[in-house]
């Protein structure tokens, strides 16, 4: 089955490339921009076909690879084999 | 009003760093990833509150500056300011 992993600052934590991008819009003329946020997506396919099992797997894997979780949220969606 | 960009790279454009993270999940011990594709996520503010000119401000934005459309493709999404 097919995870989704959407990772993203906590709220508070500075994102110098999201500032770069809204500062770089600016420059090009979009002058509506207020903001940007930046968010990371992993799309892993998992051999398991076990919703519990393959949640299980991937808050493991962000635990331990994919997030830090001292500045980053993580939230895991699971989709079907797309 | 907000906008959300999902940004990733066409199908067969190679992704290193997302083989890279496939590979790591590996060595860690998670033998049931079959694969890992990566996309990048930007929520932008507008000032506009109007839908049709904001997703065609950001459809600009993706073609001047966001996305690389060589080898990336591009979702826009508008969502009620959150």
């Amino acid at each position: 089955m097919r995870a989704r992993v959407e990772i993203r600052f906590r709220p508070g934590v500075l994102d110098p490339e999201a500032a770069a991008i809204a500062r770089a819009l600016g420059h090009l003329g979009f002058a509506g921009v207020r903001g940007v946020r930046r968010a990371k997506v992993l799309e892993i396919d998992l051999a398991t076909e076990d919703a519990d099992a393959a949640r299980a797997e991937v808050e493991r894997m962000c635990e331990v690879l994919l997030a830090n979780p001292v500045i980053e949220t993580y939230r895991i969606e699971l989709l079907d084999r797309g």
